[in-house]
């Protein structure tokens, strides 16, 4: 298939221009005026529109099992309605069970994913420590295109990484050239605020936020990224919501290290009050780690947008309808934790993002594509419009918009935590590895048409840390 | 005895003043001009002098068991030292083994300490958990005068306190009143970086500060201070070594937090050349943790002095002789941590701070008495000259010098820290617990003299915080 | 007269307990239990309550001609207005115009001020530079007991200060060893802002915090430290009401620079919501300068009072009533500035402060009484229930309770902007000089019974700064 | 002419890789592999080098009129300069006298600068104000190609720009999508101080630091800064040299503010321990403004650039001869400003910065040449190696290796402040316009061969602050 995207405005992450794209066998192939096509090329109208590298979504768990039940959304329905949003990528994640071998976890994921629509790739927990997890995270590197291990510092007595564990693993990932991640919450407080919240009769979903307040997650980052700077590490912290956790963040780069931090979709445009719903289907809909926050927190995930300081938007997309969420109706603690929104990040940041000024076009783009596509290293083969990248493009009226509701999206839930917002700004086309996949509200997206991106080790950036790390070495002291 | 201090400048924390200062019974019973006192009472003449709270050093180990060894300055020899510099009080710390008894442990060193020269209190750790530790901590609170509670967060597979650990221990200082107290360095990195220095071939005392560099401690410091902010708990960190741990102080204080920072005199004035001397001997004397640092984090501690964001000075008195440190020959992380210095503390302070200009004199006063005194709720019993406080007193002779050697300190150890430092503002006169101990070079401390002093609980302070926390209880959601 | 308080508990900034407190001729005379008085003292039945230092209101504007009209409230009707809340001093202001006279301004309030029923001293104000304001400056510290000397960083083409005059007049300040305080507002901002606003058309109330943002306030209060630390000088900043200026204050007081920060009852209790009102004479009676801010600023505050950043508190008491407010109908830049708060200051600081447990009943006594009197050297004279101090004294009845309200207030001004808050925590007793002004509702205060209170120069904390100055004092390097 | 670099890695800002890259007709025609080329193609080996866009100094003072004298390098020797270190374009600055129309000095420097060897393009200064200004700012926008204006902020009683000016000319430049630019200092803290330093004998080159400490940066930084917000303006901070004003910056742009900062590779690697040297040939050489400051002050400037805190590298480069400097032989403040560099910017910080692990290759690129086009609006004009862009390319040779001097330079002064740094990683081959014009210490520059390059207004980021701008925009209240 050849598609010529005709009038547009390229808007990449360091600059914009009006050109037309031109794209064969899943590559572009040509961006420019006057370009030279076979006649038989389809021709999109992108006119007063924007030709845009199709977003990333660097955190989603498609059918997740998790808290004894399993996600709705499978690799299939998730990658589709992705697609329809303008997101082209996934990177989901692969999460062993305490003592299952990380290779067997990465083959049944593998396995799962095969039925994508759209590309993805995979982050791989580390939820314990023996010589076999060390030998696996070579072999995930150097065979299967792994490049970042995640570590969950929250859920005690199931996947948490305590120090031992992140020590080992974030070492472990500096030699081989991989970059750790953190879901940064201190599990110990987490499991002793629920316990005190359920002892003082607080069962409801009003005793989530309780039992994760804002320094629960702070701390846990700082730590993350104190054993980072020790260990001479790069680090990503993922779902970064409140400004406890930002600043510890905002610190550590402005000092020099090399830390990223990613922020929701969710947590950038809804407010804790959520919580306080009398309708416990509501509130339990929105039960996710970290939740959601009181309004100065989300202003200042605007600013750590604003200012670079978080660099990639994600949606921890992970769907739970009403009937699991009633597994919690008596414990707020047993409900399974995750909500949606591959399909609507990208309009929703749109909306809030660019339409009010807070962020520039380009500044867009590198948030909802460029930076991911960069830290996990698959730039400039994702998140550019440039001869030779893949065809993932998404071609954005900024003119149109619609009302985002559960009665309408393609996300396989019941509920919308954006439900009934009105954006304007939203996808017109969505091309996928060079096909045409979303078409003016026409999703023709494709079961198994999604490829494994392997994501190649030793970022740029972190051989630099190398050879800081040389320079730093300090040698015995000569004693008498 | 009854004495009268005349023509001197009486300096509290909070102001000076001219005045006369009568002591008797133990007590001060006169602070003003033309005292009408007894013509028996001895004289000091005072003028050109300051007449200032005896000093209170937060922060010694005792005859301490540790590493193997046993520090070989006792409770007789070095309350003692402290009379000869101005310190009337210490608070040492009881430290049981993990699985001992706080009973026990407690009881142990009450015996060890009845020899002290001068008035002694005790910290007591908490280096492991169960019930009986949960009833002990009341007891000591109810029954013995223990207000605070240490925790060390480093010294892995000895007497660490995990966050588990931490999380009970705070919880219940707050049901009892009392104040939790930390030594902050993360001891999963401390462990792990000893490890890799050793594996590199480092085995001498310049290893020691790699293994230990200030992101650990760092770490730490903001861990305990979010730990105590969900747990609403004050909280007490000691010594403060270093920019990283100061900056989390800093960040919760300007937040209205309930925290405090101790700072040593070593700290403030050795930096971490040290460990660079080729004489074994001389580089393992100065092991300590936390260790030395470089002159910026020197200055960041003056700062914090200066802004009051560290409120008291100690010493960490520890003595081992070179025979013990030589325990360590071949292995750093084997050489027993501590060093001297409750002799010399306010001297040198007074040198450093107040000759210099960074500090003035109530600043002193406060730094090296008053503070301590209200964190740990025996003021105005102690740290201050006022009527009805224990005469605990220092006359300071602002002219007077001396330059401070291992040769001729009182203190049990072959080392000094500051060797070879002239100093200028010494201690003329001691009195401590209304009796003359140290009259111009004439050491009359008396072994057995001193005084265990029971520390009330409930701080009014953090009564406070309690009404604070009753006024944030969230209660349940009325549900559908 | 002599009185004695019996039963109470004494709350000095440093401690409580309980004990009487006798006063006679002006001074405390006794503090304890047992005092041995004569049976002519008038007895006071203070148990259940509280005896406390009499507030220091360190801002207010009596009787002040300011923008083409004088402020309602004279130096007797504002005094007594404060004995009844509980506040026996006031430290009111000179405020030359430019090019008059320092001496005549100040002899101009001095007769104004004669008529005070309580206590009072004055800051001047330095509006203009020449010989003569150097050499006034030097004769109101020798001979009039002035040792602060304010600067209006906003008000152009009127008393406004610019570099040139901060610089000169703070280095006349080390010289004398008096303390230069600040209004910070960045003059020209404000003055194009507003010209921005009446252009726009914005002609109501709600122009008036449009023109004075809190970056204003920010910009001018770091100009004024960084002046201060480049003269070494140091500095009370006046009425600090939004992060901005407080996070200038809070940098530089961590790196130990001598910096003070007042805040006002109002800017802690009421927000920037009072200006959208759209009733013109509730929202003029709020134009005051710098604006009410929004609610995270209120807090802001809180922290900066919990924290210590922030030492005293102050009303900026000015009134103008509501035909006065009415020169500005048609312009928000014509409004008189200003409002009241000197009855209200204390009961409503207790209680939106002390009953929430924000603050120690000491954190209330020292940030209403105890750091005014420090900073301004007349402690502790003032400020502290201490033997030989004056006998200004309030008892505080901590279930008493009023409604705050115009109609009932002795205010001299038609509106409260407290107006219908409900406060628990009163004065029931006020001792202003030994005599009693205030009892259980009834005033007493005395016409011309009040006192000009000279304040000495050379604090105690100035001589440090000038030890360290020499310290740092740098020399010519030797040329070849 | 056409070249083909061959074989050579190309580094651009946001990745790298292997690539021939052909220019023709001033242009880059083609990047890749197997390009078809004309035979004619003058080839260069690139192989084991690295292909990066030529750089670009945005701060440059060419045959400037200043302190009585003019600098001694003019635009030819200059930029000729440049191309042997790498540097394509440079960005001078017209700083019209107080008084004198900016037209005229615009034209006149035009002319000074056609003998230009390398692209150049003007910042123009607003160093007075009136209608004349306001007009003529509008002319050199739309019909001149400048979008930057500066603003000295020191420089008492000559060019100084008091807030009047700056807050007039933020806004203008605003109105015209231009960006403001700062030389950050308090001009009346300098002024008073050089009298001070004066006053005490200090009248050698070390008066010149202590007469501009860094809180006197600090402090105008702020200012510049908070105008810009207040103005709703960017800002672009020139050669920040100290951490008082780069802590501006970061808060500022941490709060999402669009302010950006310049460092001088002086300032990262030379400190201020020279004005101490007892030649005064050697320290008045190195006078220039803000002064060399001490280390700590350096890395925090190495901190800023591998945070992106500071985005750009300049020089300041202004060059004075020792007869020059001579000038102020009796009084520092008469020693006219300034040092070269613009022949060793790239290379001293490719050796202090990639070869030290502190910067990766991309970060270099962008630090010497992409930030610097984008901010001023030439990008991808400049600052990028990709088809269309201009020809302006460096081949890097990282291991090529020279000592700096001024024996040998081409700088045409008497003294480099950088004598005797030996460095690896030099520019083998500098490209400009299409011609070679270095080649392998070869200097081929052609005097007049240079272009004017113009800016255009609007930089895509400053619209988007536009947008913001309207979203919060506040209309008047509806009154009764």
């Amino acid at each position: 298939m050849s598609i010529l995207i005709k009038g547009g405005t390229v808007v990449n992450a360091d600059t914009s221009f009006l050109a037309d794209v031109y794209c064969e066998d899943c590559l572009i192939k040509g961006v420019g005026e006057h370009l030279n096509v076979p006649s038989t090329a389809e021709v999109i109208d992108a006119s007063g529109q924007y030709v845009m590298p199709g977003g990333i979504d660097p955190h989603t768990h498609m059918q997740l099992p998790f808290m004894g039940t399993v996600a709705s959304e499978d690799f299939y329905t998730g990658t589709a309605a992705g697609l329809a949003g303008g997101t082209t990528s996934i990177i989901d994640f692969v999460i062993p069970a305490p003592k299952q071998s990380l290779m067997e976890a990465y083959n049944e994921w593998r396995g799962w994913a095969e039925k994508s629509a759209a590309d993805y790739s995979f982050h791989v927990a580390v939820t314990w420590w023996d010589e076999s997890v060390h030998r696996d995270m070579g072999t995930l590197v150097a065979d299967h295109g792994v490049n970042s291990f995640k570590h969950f510092m929250a859920y005690k007595n199931a996947i948490m990484a305590d120090d031992e564990i992140l020590v080992n693993s974030f070492r472990r990932c500096v030699e081989l050239g991989a970059i750790p991640t953190v879901h940064a919450e201190n599990g110990e407080l987490v499991f002793q605020l629920q316990k005190e919240m359920l002892a003082q009769g607080i069962t409801g979903p009003e005793g989530h936020p309780l039992s994760r307040p804002p320094a629960v997650e702070g701390e846990a980052a700082n730590r993350a990224i104190k054993i980072a700077e020790v260990m001479n590490a790069p680090l990503y912290v993922v779902h970064v919501s409140c400004k406890d956790s930002l600043d510890a963040i905002v610190k550590a780069r402005n000092a020099g290290q090399r830390v990223y931090g990613e922020c929701l979709a969710g947590h950038l445009l809804v407010d804790d009050s959520v919580y306080q719903n009398p309708d416990f289907t509501f509130a339990a809909a929105h039960v996710m780690s970290p939740p959601f926050r009181s309004k100065p927190h989300q202003e200042a995930l605007w600013q750590g947008l604003q200012s670079g300081n978080l660099q990639t938007t994600a949606t921890d997309h992970c769907c739970f309808c009403a009937d699991q969420k009633a597994m919690g109706k008596d414990d707020f603690s047993q409900i399974p934790n995750g909500t949606a929104g591959v399909e609507d990040r990208m309009t929703v940041l749109w909306d809030a993002g660019v339409n009010t000024g807070r962020l520039t076009m380009s500044e867009f783009v590198a948030a909802t594509s460029t930076n991911a596509a960069k830290i996990f290293n698959v730039y400039p083969r994702k998140g550019v419009i440039s001869v030779g990248s893949d065809a993932d493009i998404v071609v954005w009226d900024p003119q149109g918009s619609r009302t985002i509701s559960a009665k309408t999206h393609y996300q396989n839930i019941d509920f919308n935590i954006f439900e009934g917002r009105k954006v304007k700004g939203i996808a017109s086309h969505t091309i996928s590895n060079g096909n045409l996949v979303w078409v003016d509200g026409d999703l023709r997206a494709v079961r198994g048409a999604g490829r494994y991106i392997k994501r190649p080790a030793f970022h740029p950036m972190f051989k630099a840390m190398d050879t800081f790390k040389q320079q730093h070495t300090q040698g015995a002291v000569k004693r008498k």
